[in-house]
């Protein structure tokens, strides 16, 4: 695989820039591949042309190098989204190849779920394989202290189960999930609650964020705005901030003590590595 | 009602012995009224006979008292169980008599919901009625701190929901229901949890409290011991413990904090009045 052996030659502690991209079939126009407008046009060996490459290209960047760490044996949680979906995929790939054997995957979610049995990896549950080796999944946001921000997918709950069992968590993001804290990029900070008087339980989430100017909204799907309903029955509250939430044990513990919620979206000391893909590279951060 | 006037005749801040029981049509024997073996036998006035109350009729006790502090135009939280569902009566019977009027009352469960129904009590919601003047409910457990183990029933998480929005909340319990600390009855301290990967959150649920010696079971119901499932359509995970189980808030957030529970039975700081009924009569512990 020369788009596997292309991610291997990138440094993992600082961002390397991609010369070109080599892990495609398509043309340079299809994967988004400009080459730059100042191009030399002399006969000198010309320097690797700066390539633009996709945000859905970053994400499989990020996912393949993330399935480096896979080993055969382990017990793996396979996370949800776009992001890990590349992942899940990859590790299909090298289980069929035979490079990788004796996996066992634990899915995040139902859609993960039916994406691994239609790519042929075993699966179990967390009832069955209570610890796991490893789990690769996407996030939303990714805080300089690895703290993130997950479920606007809508999975953060079972998400939360797997990875919390891990004993080590690889998180996967392209650069654009990078903010200087938590709820920074202005995008929903997803809360499962239970159906049960919803409104009151969205109400009672804003007013405990009411001096970061936060604003709860149910979520919805479909042209008639029905209720998303997760994997688990529940509604998510997805809640919006204006300013820095502060700490976020405390905004944790206090989020969790309101009865009728069932799980937030911070996912706090939880990854052990995140890999992100940018324009400019790859860059690997450790805990 | 010759029962309202006994209860008024109370005291609210020492227990009064019942000179008998003047509430019930029952006889003596079904009431389980007992005859002191040592009562005179001369013709000189009687001093009232000790009378030994059922479970049941202390509960109601309790449960009348209570509904002392109801007013006309109220909120109120109804609260699910044994104990409750006098209460709840009482309250449809005031009102039927048009002794309270224009009350609305909040059910904290589908089979409240329904009593209250069938009473002609008119019902909301949080939603509609985020505020509550007063809930009256029941409890399996209280401390001398007015600190409360609920959910033996099953309804533990829309009793918190509805019990945490109310202005006043008043406790009705029998005397057997006081503890020196929570868990101390060596009765369940139940767990609301979501059912996927139930035995994996059960299992760190028994590790979080294994110096307490607890041991944390799947509650069943029926023959073929099918879980049991709360009206939010979740499991409960019955906590059994051997020793206490220290500071309750570091319990309480410890517990939230798991991924896949959703509420626990321990209700801290939210009881305003507790009334016991006892053998010896009413006792009010106000907070």
């Amino acid at each position: 695989m020369l788009f596997n052996h292309f991610i291997q030659f990138l440094q993992n502690t600082m961002a390397i820039p991609f010369p070109h991209f080599l892990g495609s079939d398509k043309t340079a126009m299809e994967t988004g591949i400009r080459l730059s407008p100042s191009s030399p046009t002399t006969s000198l060996p010309a320097p690797p042309s700066p390539v633009i490459l996709t945000q859905d290209e970053l994400k499989k960047i990020a996912a393949y190098k993330a399935v480096e760490y896979v080993e055969s044996g382990m017990v793996l949680g396979l996370g949800t989204g776009s992001t890990a979906k590349h992942a899940v995929n990859r590790i299909g790939e090298l289980l069929r190849q035979g490079k990788l054997k004796n996996i066992i995957g634990i899915p995040t979610s139902k859609m993960t779920h039916e994406q691994a049995v239609s790519l042929g990896i075993p699966l179990s549950n967390l009832d069955s394989h209570p610890v796991v080796d490893l789990a690769i999944d996407g996030a939303d946001e990714v805080d300089p202290y690895l703290n993130l921000v997950k479920g606007r997918g809508g999975s953060l709950l079972r998400e939360k189960m797997v990875e919390g069992a891990c004993r080590k968590f690889v998180v996967i993001v392209d650069e654009s999930k990078l903010v200087k804290h938590l709820g920074g990029s202005g995008l929903a900070m997803p809360v499962e609650i239970v159906p049960f008087c919803w409104k009151f339980t969205a109400h009672r989430l804003q007013k405990l964020f009411e001096e970061a100017g936060c604003v709860a909204k149910l979520r919805t799907f479909g042209e008639n705005e029905e209720p998303f309903v997760t994997d688990n029955k529940n509604y998510i509250v997805d809640l919006y901030f204006k300013k820095d939430i502060g700490n976020l044990k405390v905004a944790s513990d206090a989020i969790l003590r309101l009865a009728g919620v069932v799980e937030h979206g911070m996912f706090l000391d939880m990854a052990t590595t995140v890999i992100v893909a940018g324009e400019l590279g790859v860059t690997v951060k450790n805990k």
